[in-house]
C-alpha cells in the first residue's frame, strides 16, 4: 500500500491552471499533488549572436526552487542540481518545437517551484509545455507566427523502485527511499525524448527496466489527455495586453 | 483620473490568501491588485553564533522578483536594489518583534514576487507580517511559545506625486513617472517605522510631504483592518504537519 | 549633554579641502569631526550603449569603507549597505545635475571614507557635491562646457532621536545608540531630495518627525553656506594637468 | 561504415596506465582511442561534519576538461555540464563501494580530461574505479582496512544511433551528429546503475531502446575484463611513500 | 635629463605622516613625490586555527588603488596584480617581524593608494613599516609586549633601465616606457629581502643588474634614515583611545 | 649532501616529451624529476578588440595544478599564487616572441601541473617554450607565417640557499625548507628577463646573491641545450589535422 493509498500505476491529482499570472506571455501553475511550479514563458524577438541569420530560434529552461517550496528553507543559490534540471527541461522541449517555424526567436521557460513534494523536474516539462503552447498560440492568433511551432506533445513523470516494487509518480516521501529513480520524458505518439535512470545505493536488472519503462508509459499517456483538454481552448486575453 | 479609476486616497483591491503553500511554516499570498507576492516563513530553532546565549531571536527578509514577474523577463540575480528591499521588510518586521519573547529562533520572511505592478516592496511588508503572525501563532498553539512575540501590526503603502498630485498606492504605470516615491511603513498604533521619499528629476516641499504623509497614514489603517480579518482565526492545520 | 558638548542643533567641525590628490577631476576631502572622506571625480567623454544618441549624461556614484577607516577593521567587499548608500549618494547628486546641459558624458563619484565616526553617507553627498562642480567648473574653464551643469546645491545631514531627544548630526557614539535615525538631502533652496527615517527598536510619531525634519533644515542651511565659500574660487590648476 | 572503421559494437582501443602519476593515493590514465583521462585518487581520514559518527565513508567526483583537451581552446570554469558529469561519475562509484567498510573516509576522484574525443565521462567512470581500487587496496595492504570496499566492477559506455543505426563507443565525429545519445553504467554483474539516454533534434522508440542497451551490455562486458586484468596485480609501490 | 630634474641616483621627496586618521592603530599617509599611500594597520587578538598554540603571530598585507587615484578612473575590484602585490608586501614586513616576539595576534596591513604616479608598491613597504612600527610600539607602551617584534627596518625602492639609463624611483612616466623595472626590498642593516627585476620587451645583461641592484641599495639607505626620524619620537596618543 | 643525491650545481633528470596530447596546436609534457606538467598552445586568429588593427599578436599563459599532482589535495580554484605565476610565464615567453612576425594572433599557453615536485613555474616555462616553438613551427610549415616568430630560447629554473648552501633545481623538499627561494628566468644567449628572489625568514647579501646568479646561468644553459635537441626536428603531423 502507498502512503497516499494510489495504486502503483496511478498518478497523483494532475492540474494545469492557464494564466496563473498574467505578466508573462504563458504561464501556468501546475500540480502534481502537492507539487505545485509556477511554469512562466517570455519571448524575445532575437537570438544569441551565434544564430543570427540562420532563420531559426531556441528554447531554454531555468529551473529553481523557492526558499519556502521545503520544509527545511532552501538557499537561494543555483545548485548543480538545478543546473542539471534545467538542461533537461530545455532538452525535452525543444524536442517537440520546429525551431524553423518559430523563427529568429528566444524562448525562456521558467520553472519556479512553489511547494515541492517529489517531481518537481517533470511536472516543470509537463506545465511548462502547457505555457509554451499558450504563448505560441498567442503569437499565431496575433498573426505574428504563420502557423504553431509545436510538433507534438510533451509530458515526463517519475517512477521508481520501492521495497522493490515500481511504482508511478513518486511523492517525496517515496522518492527519499527509492532504491531506483527514473524520469521519463516522452512525446505525444509515444516515442522517447529522455531516459534517465539512477539507482540509489542498489542497481537494477533489465527486466525491473522494462516494468519501470511499461508504467511511465503509461502515465504520460493520461497527462497527455489533460494536457490537449488545457489547450482545447484558446489561451483567454490578458487584461490590457491581448 | 487615475488609470484605472480610483480616487486619489483609494487602495488598489487588497487579498491576504493564507497557506497558499503549505510546506512552510506560514505562506501567505498578498494581492495589491495584480501585484503578487508569495510570502513564506522559516523557523529555525536556533541564532547565529554570535547571537547564542542572548536569550533573544532574529528576523530576516528576502526578497525576489521571478523571472517572469514582469512583462521584460527578469535575469535571476540579486541585485542591489533587492538587497535595498530585503533589508528594509527586515528591519520593519523586527520593529514590532519583541525578540525575547521569540527566544532563540532565527526567522527568514521570503517575499518571491509572482507578478509585479508597482509596490512589491510595502505588499511584501504587508503580507510577510500576515504570514509572520501566522507562522508564530501555531509556535503558540503548539506550546512552544509562551506569548505571541509580535507586539503590534506592521503595513506599508507607497505615495507619490504624479503631475504634481499627490497619490495613494501607486501601480507601475503611475511609479514610472513620479516625480517623488515615498514608502511609508507604520505599525497598528499609527507611529512610523520607515519613511523613505525619494525625488526622481525633481524635488518636493514641506507642505507635500505632509500631504503623502497623510495619504499614508490613511491607507495603512485600511490595511491594518484586512491584516486583523486575515488573522481572526487560528491558522488552518496544514495536512500532515498539525 | 551631548558626548562631546554641542547642542542638540550644531553641526560638527565641516571641512572641505579641494584637490586633496590631484590625478582625478575633482577631489575633495570632506570632513565632519573625525568622519574624513575622499570624494574624486571622474569623467568619461561617453555614455552606456542604452543612453547613446540621447544628447544626455549621467552621474553614478560609488561608496566604500575602507578597512582601516574603523577600529575593528572592515573587510573588502560591498555589502549591501555600501550599495544602498551608494544609490542615495548618485540618486543626490542627479536631482541637481542638469543632464542635458552636461551632454553625453558619465561621471563616476567615489566616495571612500578615509575615517568613519558616524554620518558617512551626508559627508559623502556634501563633499561629492564640491568635487563634482569642481570637476565640472575645469570642463566649463577648459571650453569644453557652455554652462555649469549644476543647477543647486546639494547637501545632507543626519538627525536622530537618543534617549527621546531630537539631535542634529550624529557621531557613532549617538548613532549606534539611537532609537530613530534619519538622513536628510536638501537642495540649497530648501526643497527635500530624499527623506530616509528608519527607526530601530522604537517607532516615532508625527510631531518627532517634524522636530527632526527642522534640524536637518537648519544644518543644511549651515552646509550649503559652506560649500559656496569652497567654491568661491575658480578650482586650482593640477601640475602637469591644467 | 563507420568513420574509423570500427564495426557498430566494437569498443575504441582501451587502455589503463596506472600510477601514471605517484602523488595521489591512486592515479590513472585511462583511454579510448584519442579520448585520455586522468583519474586520481584523493583520501582524507575524515568526513564532512553531517557525516560524522555514522560509521560510513563518501565517495564524489571532480570533472573537468583541460584547456588543451580540445581543438577549440576550453575556457577554465566549472560548467553546468561538468557538474552534470561529475555528479553521474560520484554516483556510478558510490553504487560499487560499501561505505561501511570504507568507513570515516572522504574520497575524491578526479578526472581530468587530457584529450577529448568522445565517451569522456564513460571513460572518467571505467578509470576511475581502477584507480579508485589501487587507491583503496593501498589502505588493504597497509592494514588500515581490513576488507576491499568494493563490492564490483563498474564500468560505463556511450551508445547512440547515427543515421538511424545504433553504435557502440562513440568518438567525438559520430557523437556530434547523433540523434540519440545515451550512456550507460552498469556493474561486473550485469545490473545497470545508470541509464541516461537523450533525444537531439530526434525521438526513439522502444525497439531501438532495446537495441542500444543490448549493444552497452556487451561492451561494459569486455570493459569489465579489462579492468581485471588491469586490476589483478596488487598496486606497485610509489617511490618515497609506500 | 629626467622628466622631473632629478639626478639618476635621487630619490622623489619623501615623506611619512604619522596616524593621519586615529581609527587604525597605526596610520601613515607616506609620499613619494605625487605618489601618495595611506597605510593603516589593525591588530587582532587572535590567529588563524592552524596557528593556534604556536605562540607565534602572523603578519598580512592587502593592497589598493582607489578608483580615482589614477587619470583613468580604476575599477573596485582586486586584481590579480594587486594580490601580487599585497603578497610581496606582506612578505617583506613579516622579513623583519619576530613572531614569536609578537606572539598570538593577527595583524593586517592596508595600503589603500590615494594618488598613483609610481613606486606604489615601494612606497606601501616603506610606509607599512612605519605604521607597523608604531602600532606596536602603542602595543609595547600598553605593557601588552615586552619587546617591539620589528628586528630591522625594512624599506624599497624602484629602479629601471630607461633609454639603456639605469635610474632610481621611478614616477609612471617613466615607469611605462622602462625597458627594466626592478623592486627591491633591503633591511636597515643592507641585506635583501626580495629582488624582483622583469625585463619588458628587452632582456639586461649581469653588468647591468649589478649597477641596478646597486643604485637601489642607496637610495635605500636614504629611505632607511628618515623612517628612523620618522619613529624617533613614540606615536602620539589619540584621542579617546589611547 | 642533497636528499636525492645531487651535487650542489646538477639538475634533474629534463624531459620534454613533444605532442603528449594531439588536440592542441602544441603540446609538450615536460619533466624535471618527479614534476610534471602538460603545456598545450592555442592559437585563435583573432586579437582583443585593443589591439586590432595594430598588426602584432600577443601571448597569454595559464597555470593550474590539478588536483591529485600534490599529496595533499588541491582545490579547484585560482589562487593569488596561480595568478602570479602565469603572468610571470606569458611575460617571459613574450620577452622571444616578436609579436609583429606572429601577427594578429592570440596565443595561449596552458600549463597543468600533472605532478608537482618543485619547480613547477620554471618547468612550465621551459616546456612552454618547446610546446610555443612546435605550434608556430606548424604555422610555418602550413605557410601562414613567412618566419618563425621566436627570437631565442627561453628557459627558467630555481636556485635557492638551504642551510647557508646555495643550490639549482630544488625539489619540494629543499624548496619547502629553503631560507632563500629565487627563480630565474634567461634566454638562450645568457641575457636575464626575470629575477625574482624571495628570503623566507632569512635575508641574502650580495655576494650570496651573486652565487645564486651563477649556479642559475650554469643551470639554463643546459636546459637551451636540451631544447634545442627537442626542436631540431619538425613537429610530427599529427592524426587526421597535419
Amino acid at each position: 500500500m502507498r502512503p497516499d493509498g494510489r495504486a502503483v500505476d496511478e498518478l497523483r491529482p494532475v492540474s494545469f491552471e492557464r494564466d496563473f499570472t498574467d505578466m508573462a506571455d504563458g504561464s501556468v501553475l501546475v500540480g502534481f499533488g502537492r507539487t505545485r511550479v509556477l511554469c512562466t514563458v517570455s519571448i524575445e524577438g532575437d537570438v544569441p549572436r551565434w544564430m543570427r541569420d540562420t532563420g531559426k530560434g531556441w528554447v531554454t529552461a531555468e529551473y529553481n526552487m523557492l526558499p519556502g517550496s521545503s520544509p527545511e528553507r532552501i538557499r537561494r543559490r543555483t545548485s548543480g542540481r538545478d543546473q542539471e534540471i534545467q538542461r533537461l527541461i530545455g532538452r525535452s522541449l525543444r524536442a517537440v518545437c520546429d525551431m524553423e517555424l518559430l523563427g529568429e526567436r528566444s524562448i525562456t521557460v521558467d520553472c519556479d517551484v512553489l511547494s515541492a513534494d517529489g517531481g518537481t523536474r517533470t511536472a516543470s516539462i509537463c506545465g511548462g509545455w502547457v505555457a509554451l503552447h499558450d504563448a505560441l498560440a498567442r503569437l499565431v492568433n496575433a498573426g505574428e507566427l504563420g502557423e504553431h511551432p509545436l510538433t507534438d506533445h510533451c509530458a515526463a513523470v517519475s517512477v521508481g523502485i520501492i521495497d522493490g516494487q515500481c511504482r508511478l509518480d513518486l511523492p517525496y516521501a517515496e522518492d527519499a527511499g527509492a532504491e531506483v529513480d527514473m524520469n521519463i520524458v516522452m512525446t505525444g505518439s509515444g516515442s522517447f525524448v529522455e531516459v534517465q535512470g539512477t539507482a540509489e545505493g542498489a542497481v537494477f536488472g533489465r527486466d525491473q527496466l522494462d516494468e519501470l519503462l511499461d508504467l511511465a508509459s503509461g502515465g504520460i499517456a493520461t497527462i497527455v489527455d489533460l494536457q490537449q483538454k488545457a489547450v482545447a481552448t484558446p489561451p483567454p486575453p490578458r487584461p490590457g495586453r491581448d
